[in-house]
């Protein structure tokens, strides 16, 4: 019978659970094409050939009176030899699964889809507050049957272009001449069928033969102290490895600006930051690969934020003009490239780099990276998002308006500049108490759980420095106290045994001599507190000056970005004056801010383009060179005046 | 006066010559803007800043009664400063020279452009025939000045776009990482003014500090035994130097099974062919911008071109396929890559380079620049183009078709297989002549101008052995004497002191053991004419394979490419029945079409589009496999049959 004498088709209602999505279509349709038609994509790696078993559906049995059908699985063609052959081979029980791409519609039928069947999955993002990402990557796997070479006929990546164009219907796929050096051979080892990854649909970057499943891509934040990686399966969106290392180029200078001037007026010196850092991203892949059981060339795709001193040394560019007014960007666009040229060599030798725009000269793709990772955000509300390091990274969205700053807060919150101030490393001392009716203080370190007035007798937590958020703890404590003055300075009418006399000036005894590691005291000095004014000051004043640049008094959340962010005690941060007034409930830590952006980026492509939508967006605001910026900061330096504004700590004795 | 207030502009009469182009224009045009209005393009890299001096033009005096126009160098505007200072530099008489983008019309002028402004230079392309190319190349240099850059701007890539956008009307133009690493010190050390190099008007491939107006690419012929490359101007299309060199390759196998066959199964093989011709090119490279007074890294672009098993060799593909049925291309499409992805380290970082697409299996990006040096040709004629190596090349144009074929013709004809043959250097005996009358027999070898019967009493030649042309001749000059018989043997009736037997056969002796280098005769085999013969009627059979094909009786001009063809003497080709018949004017030895091919894809963008037009317009017919292959070969072996068709030789002795 020809197609010229069938009879008009029969339409069956078609019923997708759980999206509840329904329609009539013709009967004969395959399940796999039904559902696209009422818009749901269902996963077929293989094309809808019946081989990859993604598609996986099941018929529930039984009368729907809210539907108006009834559903049963003989409703569809029976099995056929492919579908029989595969759940064989799988242990798949045909009266519950069927393909998607098999069976095709008899009757009225209500489908159970899976979310392991849905080409569009979704994550729960894990990050400042849980959120739904979908997996929709830059790269995806596609199986082609090619047609086999012929005497005379077309060469075998013109006919993988024809296999691609039928197939699929992608047109103008380009193809990497390193990549045309594996084409041959995998498409023999396939019997001409090959599984191709492909980048953004543009560009075949990786050949398998035959069908293969696994696709794989690494988010990194390099950070001038850390480098963290995360391998994710770009399938399911599961993060399936992290592994971090301190950043190799400290060797090199301790600060951002020790590496400048290094890569500047070291000869050489450009190259071995540069190569240190590739080297350590290369071996965090493997690492984080390994911990994964796969190996690092199952890697095709990888996001990379920094910021801009680090983004500039990844790509090899002379940081020269970060370091010098008016720190020019070489470039601020996001970045898409080979990975072997960037010279990450540990990925598969087709996979690509991408990474996320910059703003400005101070304000780095990790800066647009925590932007990224705090989006969606209520447009009547008003955000501020601070990154605190060397420098404070300062951003703050309001309604349509997205400001960044950078402050130079200096070291003092990395423990630098500060008389027995060290990093957040075992032994140093992170929190404080002083209670306020004996003026008895205790401490705790980290890497220790208990405070140092918890111990049996005669043991100590031997204190090797006080780390930043120790601090902020101490001053806040103190100042609370009452023992430090709003100007900063040791208030002359309050007394304490551990304040002693220096000079003018006095100091604060934190650790007797023979509670510490080093046998020495550990203090608080007059400079000390300075330090941490001036630091604070420039850090208030920078988000004081964008919450004036738009004309706004408070602001409804904070993000607090970093590792120093997630040490640090927003009620501590808030008593000082760290931070602006905000409900202590909304002020979040969100930890490490740039790695989720990167992730998000890694999972799914529209995150990269709203990503460069939000740099363009970013108003950079030239705080430090602001008229009002010097008042502002001069301001800020005091304590905060009342403590009346900060009921959660308890009153301070009179 | 604004511009409001301003009366209606006068128009002038502007006449351009050569060009004869006229039209009026509004009083004030710059000569520039008024020409380029009239259709005729200046030169002008500064972009009509009045600083480059390129688009100098001189003013007629006088009355032009033909188009009605007084003209007189004071009908422009007097020079301004900047001419002023670009005159007194150059030593420039500005009552004679004038800058177009400076002088201004104020009343009727007849133009002078010199060849050296026009935009569009032609140059005469030494081929086949002379022809005129257009040298519009893949790149071009564009000044271009960028704003200085600003606290919290854009960064220097973003603002280097925007001017190429102002100044240049260039949009998504893209840069390479390696490209963005110069870019900040380049923009510096030009006080913010660079000339950018640009391929395609799409991408950035150089960056100089200023202006600067060096353009400069290489083409290359990639044979199997020699590689040559050209250095050209692509400002002017001059050709400043060739450099060739042996193929290194040929010491890992001296025809190209062997080297398919060493790639396949040696261990490293691949990669040892693969750089040995990069390295060669590279040196190449060098050698010719020596030759020319420049660095090789003033080298923006370069075109290759190969056989298909080079092509494949040059991108590190392996040409397994290549050596078997089907004879598989990896891709046979045109490639552009950059030039140092593709390993040619020694051109400028951001060179690019470009293959020209191939045929078929056997049918390479050689053939298609050969195609490309013949073109345009005729419609109502037929081409038979011939190159010879171990494969003969065919390619047959007639109409608006275009068939190709490859023919098994072994290696004879480069001297391998013949008992005395070798490759054409010097010593070999590239010329032989037999008296009618006396049976004398002279010739002459590679290296030395005389006949072996023009040397004083005592001296020799010293001959080494018999190259390709050599053994066409002797069997030629052997045939027509009658001493070989139709058949290739001997003739059994005719004698000759020279014709020993051998067992049933008999060899000729060419030169005696006391003339010659090695003080052993040299003679021509039973053999050696079995050789001949099977070679050459591979190569006829070929080629008359392709004239069946479309139903052609005779061509109208045959072209002899590569080597051989330049030695080989058309009237011995066509008396042993090598080529088909032809008037012997118009047998043509074209040279190394396919480097003259590369050259034209070099200088002008648009002959790369013929070139994929002509690839994508040729038939591949398979002929050692076609049914009527087998006939025609063993036709094809005799000698031709008459030799009243060969009114061009002395008669045979009867």
């Amino acid at each position: 019978m020809s197609a010229a004498d069938d009879p008009p088709q029969a339409a069956h209602r078609l019923i997708l659970m759980p999206s509840g999505r329904q329609g009539d279509v013709p009967a004969g349709t395959p399940l796999l094409d039904a559902a696209r038609q009422l818009g749901v994509e269902l996963e077929a790696i293989c094309g809808g050939r019946q081989t990859c078993g993604k598609c996986l559906v099941t018929v529930e049995q039984g009368t729907f009176l809210k539907h108006g059908i009834t559903s049963a699985p003989d409703h569809l063609t029976p099995p056929n030899a492919d579908e029989r052959t595969y759940a064989a081979a799988h242990g798949l029980d045909l009266k519950v699964w069927r393909m998607a791409c098999a069976a095709c519609i008899t009757g009225d039928v209500l489908l159970h889809i899976p979310e392991t069947s849905l080409a569009r999955k979704q994550v729960i993002h894990k990050a400042a507050r849980d959120m739904l990402v979908d997996v929709l990557p830059a790269v995806r796997l596609v199986y082609v049957e090619v047609k086999p070479a012929s005497l005379g006929g077309a060469g075998d990546w013109q006919r993988l272009q024809s296999a691609l164009a039928e197939q699929w219907s992608l047109h103008a796929v380009e193809l990497d001449v390193p990549l045309l050096r594996s084409l041959q051979a995998a498409l023999r080892a396939g019997n001409w069928n090959v599984t191709l990854t492909l980048w953004r649909d543009q560009r075949v970057i990786r050949i398998d033969p035959s069908y293969v499943e696994g696709l794989y891509g690494i988010a990194v934040d390099v950070g001038s102290t850390t480098i963290v990686c995360h391998l994710c399966d770009l399938r399911t969106g599961q993060l399936l490895a992290t592994e971090s290392s301190m950043n190799p180029q400290v060797r090199y200078g301790e600060d951002l600006m020790s590496r400048v001037s290094y890569a500047t007026s070291e000869s050489g010196g450009l190259g071995r930051l540069h190569h240190a850092v590739l080297k350590a991203v290369n071996e965090l892949a493997e690492r984080a690969a390994q911990a994964a059981s796969l190996s690092p060339a199952a890697i095709t795709d990888a996001v990379l934020v920094g910021n801009t001193v680090m983004h500039h040394l990844l790509l090899g560019i002379n940081p020269v003009e970060l370091g010098q007014v008016p720190f020019a960007l070489a470039s601020e666009a996001p970045i898409d490239l080979a990975a072997r040229e960037l010279g990450l060599s540990s990925l598969h030798p087709g996979a690509r780099a991408h990474l996320l725009p910059c703003i400005a000269g101070y304000v780095g793709a990790d800066c647009v990276a925590a932007l990224l990772a705090s989006m969606p955000f209520p447009a009547d509300e008003a955000l501020l998002i601070i990154d605190v390091g060397t420098n404070a990274e300062i951003m703050l969205v309001a309604g349509s308006r997205i400001l960044v700053t950078s402050s130079p807060t200096g070291p003092a919150f990395e423990g630098a500049q500060i008389r027995h101030g060290q990093r957040a490393a075992v032994g140093a001392i992170e929190r404080f108490r002083l209670d306020r009716d004996t003026g008895a203080v205790r401490y705790r370190v980290v890497g220790d759980e208990r405070w140092s007035d918890e111990l049996p007798p005669g043991q100590t937590l031997a204190p090797t420095g006080i780390c930043g958020s120790g601090i902020i703890e101490i001053v806040a404590e103190l100042f609370s106290a009452g023992f430090i003055a709003p100007s900063g300075y040791f208030a002359p009418t309050e007394r304490h045994p551990r304040i002693r006399p220096v000079g003018s000036a006095a100091e604060f005894i934190i650790a007797l001599a023979d509670e510490t590691a080093g046998g020495q005291e550990i203090v608080l000095t007059q400079f000390d507190i300075r330090a941490v004014q001036l630091a604070k000051a420039a850090l208030y004043a920078g988000a004081r000056l964008l919450m004036n640049h738009i004309g706004i008094e408070r602001v409804d959340r904070i993000h607090l970005a970093g590792a120093f962010g997630s040490y640090i005690d927003p009620r501590y941060a808030m008593t000082i004056g760290l931070i602006p007034d905000c409900d202590l409930m909304r002020v979040v830590a969100v930890g490490n801010a740039a790695g989720d952006g990167a992730r998000l980026a890694l999972l799914n492509l529209s995150q990269r383009q709203q990503a460069e939508a939000l740099a363009r967006r970013a108003e950079y605001v030239e705080t430090a060179a602001h008229p009002q910026f010097q008042d502002t900061f001069v301001d800020a330096m005091a304590l905060p005046h009342s403590n009346d504004t900060f009921p959660h700590l308890s009153a301070p004795r009179a």
